[in-house]
């Protein structure tokens, strides 16, 4: 099969589209910001890791916010602000857990030996606010509360402003993890993310997702009083939060080697982030995009897995449309028409995944639409 | 003063050379291998961890070893690799500490709750191996040594060899921070780094320094038996190296989303590397850069701060020429001529940093020199 899609140094994309949870496609220009070296101690640093700290707090749109940027993956991030927020005596966490995220958090506290409870839910429910809160009711041994805004495993989004307002209304602290959400869902008072009416401590995002850089550190964003804080907290030197926030407050540097290029990457994705709307703007094209995949794909014999009243418009799951549907077959053909998808990852159902966020649009969505449609004509697979 | 370096898209630089321990100058054949999205989940990103991690043990020379990759910077790599290796109980840690690399080690074993002891030197003087071999004489309890192989703090190079060989008659672990030095320092039978005379178990080395790549992950090359004793070991989850090894061995994949843009421009990094003639070559260029910084520096009135008989090819420090040398301003005179310099890292001594490595060569030391001498010419500074 020709691909569908050229790859040219002038390419708004790379070889492929990704229709993936991160990496996800950028575009050519944020990618092009990686075409420099930079020194670490330089002001060309300072400048990229103030304008950066700046940007995000605007985002995150509360009051009294401040801004921590940690080398690695969103789950170094989580690890950290759970190793740091957490004082060690006499706390206890609350984790809910619908999907693989919840787990992760679940797999830090054990690690780092933090004492926890587990709110579970099926991987196919969000969480219900009320249990929560009727939780710390009977727990008074249970200090802070984590959550995940935006379960991947499903793509179900869940009910984040009213969990907050039941931890606030119980006094407890909360920390979120909107690893893939962040920057695609309102901000500020009223919003999904509320930082003014819930206890949002610290909220930790990705820099390869809905801000559309590229993957290589996490951003902690947090009411500068609780970072304050999480001094002497940290069961790490190298994820401490609090010495790493405190570093950028007083040198505007990273305590350790920083990655300069997909800082720099980051910045420019942030620049055309404003330029595009902003996250209102961001929004509209990523349920555009959802709606327009949701619709097609049932036209192509394929149901989404959740209904569409937890579904977030920044992953899409997929039933195999019949028992014997060759995900590995179907995946292959689709890379080779230059559309990258991304497999299931329940255990009990199977499914297949698309994502809604990147540098793409109704156009690539069409475009991967019309390459399913080619794969699955003739073939009774998506029947 | 104008730039005596022009940006440009074909320029093999960026806007200017970097003379510093990393990030460094990189070609622009390895920042244009950042100029692609790819999926983790695709062959392409299984196959692009292959080819890296196979590179790297290749170069380090040694019977049956293997190598993780671990997302963030190299001392998130030391810190994995001191949770992971010791045991939680009955172990006790010997640092080595001649300089802020040393320090770091401590603090991870600190926050870590690692029991440990110090054996300090000046930052001015290399480890003396037979002091190494009495203190692990006399203190039993002590089960494993860490050491950092070359100090970027002064740009020294310990003993390494000797070092392995005192540690392996007394039949105690070995962990190397070879972060600076790994790629520019000869491995093998004999060799400085001698995977098997001395008992090195695990080797941090890091995507930014001496292969030449850009900045966002470490590399540990172990002993596998070494890495296969680490499970269960680790007092963190995302740092966890027999987890995330056992996740490359079994699934070819990182855990956590891995930095993608940056492992591609590793992988053309390494490829360039064997081009180049491998680490003999690079050491060669190497040292060349560091005798003719040094020779022309003295003849513009620097000397350097350390004998030549412990001074690597990575990194060599600089006394100030005078009590009044004014540093901000000699080091932003060079920048605006487009070279980038480094600031001292000691406490007790004033100083400057040049560094020696990255994807340059005498023209561009020599260039560096001529700026120097411009921008000294006529000022008392630097006599």
């Amino acid at each position: 099969m020709k691909p569908m899609i050229e790859f040219t140094p002038e390419n708004r994309y790379g070889h492929r589209v990704l229709l993936t949870p991160g990496p996800l496609t950028t575009t050519a220009s944020v990618r092009a910001a990686m075409r420099d070296d930079i020194g670490t101690w330089d002001d060309d640093a300072i400048e990229l890791v103030r304008e950066i700290r700046a940007a995000l707090v605007e985002l995150a749109n509360g009051d009294d916010l401040t801004c921590t940027l940690m080398q690695g993956s969103g789950s170094m991030g989580v690890e950290c602000v759970l190793g740091s927020a957490i004082p060690r005596n006499a706390a206890k966490v609350l984790i809910l857990n619908n999907g693989a995220y919840g787990v992760r958090m679940i797999r830090s506290c054990r690690a780092l030996g933090i004492p926890f409870v587990e709110m579970r839910d099926s991987e196919e429910e969000t969480h219900d606010p009320a249990r929560v809160e009727k939780i710390l009711m009977e727990d008074a041994s249970i200090t802070h509360v984590a959550a995940v805004h935006c379960e991947t495993t499903t793509g179900l989004v869940n009910p984040l402003r009213e969990i907050g307002l039941a931890v606030a209304r119980q006094k407890r602290r909360f920390t979120v993890d909107a690893i893939s959400s962040f920057g695609a869902y309102a901000t500020g008072v009223g919003a999904d993310i509320d930082f003014s009416a819930g206890p949002i401590d610290h909220l930790v995002g990705s820099s390869n997702k809905c801000v559309e850089g590229v993957p290589g550190f996490s951003f902690i964003i947090s009411r500068r009083a609780a970072v304050e804080e999480c001094a002497g907290n940290a069961r790490s030197y190298a994820l401490d939060l609090h010495d790493q926030w405190h570093g950028f407050e007083t040198r505007g540097k990273f305590r350790f080697t920083p990655p300069t290029h997909v800082l720099m990457a980051f910045r420019q994705a942030l620049r055309e982030l404003r330029a595009e709307g902003g996250v209102p703007a961001r929004e509209r094209r990523y349920k555009d995009n959802r709606d327009t995949l949701i619709a097609g794909m049932k036209k192509l014999g394929f149901e989404p897995l959740i209904p569409a009243s937890i579904q977030s418009h920044i992953i899409t799951t997929f039933l195999f449309p019949t028992p014997h549907f060759n995900f590995d077959r179907f995946y292959r053909q689709l890379r080779e028409l230059g559309y990258i998808i991304y497999p299931g990852k329940l255990t009990h159902r199977d499914t297949f995944r698309i994502g809604n966020i990147g540098s793409i649009g109704r156009c690539e969505i069409e475009g991967l639409l019309g390459a399913i449609a080619k794969v699955t004509a003739g073939s009774s697979a998506a029947r």
